[in-house]
């Protein structure tokens, strides 16, 4: 059971033991498109004590430019090597830790934000453009390009059959093709509801060529070794902050660093003291709380 | 192991043996583009025998009327009544055994074939068009609708995360939504190569949902049952010709019918006799084989 944390001597312990904040975004500091009562003023309370804070998120539909200014829009001021968005952290993993060959290309089954990412590391990205299908006639069309490297597949909003079709045969074709997903969330969470996430537009591939894909965003440890490669972590001092027992502690559990469970999100406090679910280091009602360590 | 046939005395005993044939097609009647030499012959003589022929097709992308004239390009003469695609054996299924009702709409994830069955048996189609995605916020408008009373997918050539989004909210809000499959093959042959089949786009509401269609294609109960829904079959005098175990043999063996597998298509020999698959009832290297019993 995780250990809850509820006095002001507890919560000052908690800042005093830790160098490092690693934060989930939604269900953390923010729900939906307001602003988690308290968290603006402890954020700028850690940042006054030096504390390194870094935000890592599984959405990689937007940039780490686009989600600076979705922290303006709250009121709060970070900058992008704060971010860590699964966009950036494949960025970083086909960059540094596979080192990609500069004269292949990516083909992307996803947003807008892993295109801005991977150019921005030095990394080519198919300029690919399949037709819509008018019928199976058009499907024999598709045909591998042994220029791709690798397919990049996460959350794609104008997904396509003709999409899926390409990133399947050269997976199936090109042995040395990587297969990498952004992450495997299965839902994505928009308001109040719940919509298929990047795993379900990953599953086309998944099933189709029976290939497992290296899945970078939480809870897999290929995000914090991303994270390990263009920062300073000292694990024994790095706290992870999440809201989900299944990415964000498990994330944490993962990397061998300490975590805290907040009730502000999805997971009630019944579920994190569930033994038989993942097991946070220390829970907490609300990061907001850590206010009260504030003059 | 199956009993291979090979001899004219052999071939004469089969063709006696029964009097229903329900055929797979690709693989078995032609091959992408091509009649399988003597299998046009063989077909003539059994009509001429008065044996009832039915093929059974997992492709839900085209209707019957579609099918017939897929055959009679090749130069085979087929009724509509003696094709049973997946999408038709669907709209039975919703028609005959679900009663699916008169003030319901089906939304479809999938081609124009099911669309044309559905409505030949009086289920309405709903008309939904969800525009394209231009960014997360376009996410919010969609909307489950109380008028959907099932779900059905198959392969959709023009899939779209929006029609994904829209099925998606309709089985999650609504508890009696049906969800039905055209059928589940992971891929889909078109020539010489393999593209992601109706089972694959399937998998982004399975994972999404983690809700389990019914699938009526082959290997399925279900497909047999919509064909003895509209047809007089008499187990012991029908027989299943395929070129696939798991769909095609497998199909057979659960309506408990004997059921010979050809090695014009996908299965090699070698395959058909290892005991650790799917067990035919008899084996040949090609149903037009049988064409040594035409005088």
């Amino acid at each position: 059971m995780p250990t809850k944390l509820a006095s002001i001597e507890e919560y000052r312990k908690l800042v005093d033991s830790y160098d490092t904040f690693l934060f989930d975004c939604d269900g953390v500091i923010w729900l939906g498109s307001e602003l988690i009562p308290g968290v603006k003023e402890v954020i700028s309370f850690l940042k006054s004590s030096n504390k390194n804070l870094l935000y890592v998120t599984n959405n990689s539909t937007v940039s780490r430019k686009d989600y600076v200014k979705k922290f303006e829009k709250l009121g709060l001021t970070v900058t992008e090597n704060e971010i860590y968005g699964s966009a950036y952290a494949t960025a970083i993993y086909l960059q540094k830790i596979v080192k990609f060959k500069a004269e292949k290309e990516v083909f992307i089954v996803g947003g807008a934000g892993i295109k801005k990412e991977l150019e921005l590391v030095g990394i080519k990205v198919s300029d690919k453009v399949i037709p819509p299908m008018s019928g199976t006639e058009d499907i024999k069309k598709i045909l591998p390009d042994s220029k791709i490297g690798a397919i990049v597949c996460g959350l794609d909003l104008n997904m396509s059959y003709g999409k899926m079709a390409f990133a399947h045969i050269n997976l199936m074709t090109n042995e040395d093709c990587l297969f990498i997903a952004t992450n495997d969330d299965s839902s994505f969470p928009v308001e109040n509801q719940i919509f298929p996430g990047a795993g379900s537009i990953l599953s086309v591939l998944v099933t189709s060529t029976k290939k497992k894909p290296a899945v970078i965003g939480k809870p897999y440890q290929t995000m914090f070794d991303s994270i390990c490669a263009s920062h300073e972590i000292d694990l024994r001092r790095t706290l992870m902050v999440g809201d989900r027992l299944d990415t964000d502690i498990d994330f944490g559990i993962a990397a061998g660093i300490d975590t805290l469970v907040v009730y502000t999100g999805v997971t009630t406090e019944e579920e994190a003291c569930n033994p038989k679910n993942s097991q946070a280091t220390f829970s907490m009602g609300s990061f907001g709380e850590l206010s009260a360590l504030i003059d």
